[in-house]
């Protein structure tokens, strides 16, 4: 049977969602666990890789298991075998032609700033710490013009060979919490390093370094040395994976 | 000089507050950065000690220096030796007669529960996780109790040598947040564990063990047996430390 879990980790103790052979990854842990729990190897198809250090909140994965314990219950199964920063939220039977990443709809990444003079002890694997205070006004309003279907080449990691560089950002939103600045992106699809690449280039337009206006020129140019800095990972989060009506919980 | 410093600290890995032989204490650690810093040892006296695990956004600590280093300039001097679960978020001038601990006008603590079927991983080092959904509205109820001047003898960790067990509570408050459920609690001092014990207190509330109104025989009993449990340090965090119109910034 297929199951597809929901899992939120905290991504500061690893290499990032893909197994490797010299760090430790998240895909090898759940791996590990499944076959402690079942009995059996079975290899766990991420619906979205994530960086080293990348957090998520309820990343999807499906894998094929034969066993006797119910689907919903294999969550408590594997969560009594994985360390307590990786977490089994939700365990459930899926049809045998769902896939965690090609049935992707959307989905929901959150980068989030800190921005005070000093960094925060609390929270610190989080966010990113900015010691300026930035303008939320202007961040929004650079924010706004890369809402839509673009071509994100300038958005996207250098040394991609992805050829199709055109991306939709169904919804960007930046709002500020206290001292801390969430930027919220949702879309199907992102190039590599986008969303941190925007957040890098928010930060910039909150440091007043260009005017909002400018990611337009940023986007026309398709050059990756034109946008901000790559934003470091552990401010990035996954939040959400949406599959449509089918599998909503 | 006499200097007042303002302490962001991630408790997890500390064995609380107070300096001792065989384990890392956040006040030993401080004590190092200063004499790193300033080139000679001084001794921090702080506001309120914190156990192992407990977490603080706004500890205040002072102690006495001879360095031509600026007073405001000294967390910046600090946070450079200073390990990221340690953050100097103020350091000012006082003056002499300024005391970290007697001056103390008030002191605010929140107590974190993370309600969800499964534990979090991320932040799980800043909450404790109840598996059962809790009846805020009852918790919300038994708080009211507890506010004003009682004798907390039944919320006082067994053993504890104080007398007069007698505190006032000048406000305390149970919020919700989505999974987040916050008592908020307000007063001049406290006795040894009695937050955490009110913490366990109200947990027991709201999974519907006694009543709201039941608080109220539990400390006429004057009897630790009668409250809850302790609840987990890693729940707990001082917010912040009121010291009246003098010193606040």
């Amino acid at each position: 049977m297929r199951i597809l879990l929901t899992i939120e980790y905290d991504g500061t103790n690893y290499a990032g969602w893909q197994r490797q052979n010299n760090a430790l990854s998240i895909q090898e842990v759940i791996e590990n666990a499944i076959e402690k729990a079942v009995g059996h190897r079975c290899i766990v198809h991420v619906a979205g890789r994530t960086d080293a250090g990348v957090h998520a909140y309820a990343q999807r994965a499906h894998f094929d298991v034969d066993t006797t314990i119910p689907p919903e219950k294999i969550s408590y199964a594997l969560n009594l075998v994985l360390p307590e920063d990786i977490r089994i939220k939700e365990s459930r039977l899926v049809s045998n032609d769902f896939h965690s990443r090609f049935c992707v709809k959307s989905k929901h990444y959150r980068y989030s700033i800190y921005c005070a003079d000093q960094p925060c002890a609390i929270g610190r694997m989080y966010s990113t710490h900015v010691r300026n205070s930035l303008n939320v006004d202007a961040m929004k309003a650079a924010a706004a013009y890369l809402k839509g279907t673009h071509d994100f080449a300038a958005f996207q990691a250098a040394g991609s060979e992805v050829k199709d560089t055109v991306r939709t950002i169904d919804k960007i939103e930046v709002t500020q919490i206290g001292n801390l600045i969430y930027i919220d992106v949702m879309g199907k699809g992102f190039l590599y390093n986008m969303v941190r690449i925007i957040a890098g280039t928010l930060i910039d337009v909150g440091r007043g370094r260009y005017n909002a206006k400018h990611v337009l020129d940023i986007l026309a140019s398709k050059n990756r040395e034109n946008a901000g800095a790559t934003a470091p990972a552990k401010g990035l989060a996954l939040v959400s994976i949406n599959y449509g009506y089918e599998t909503v919980k």
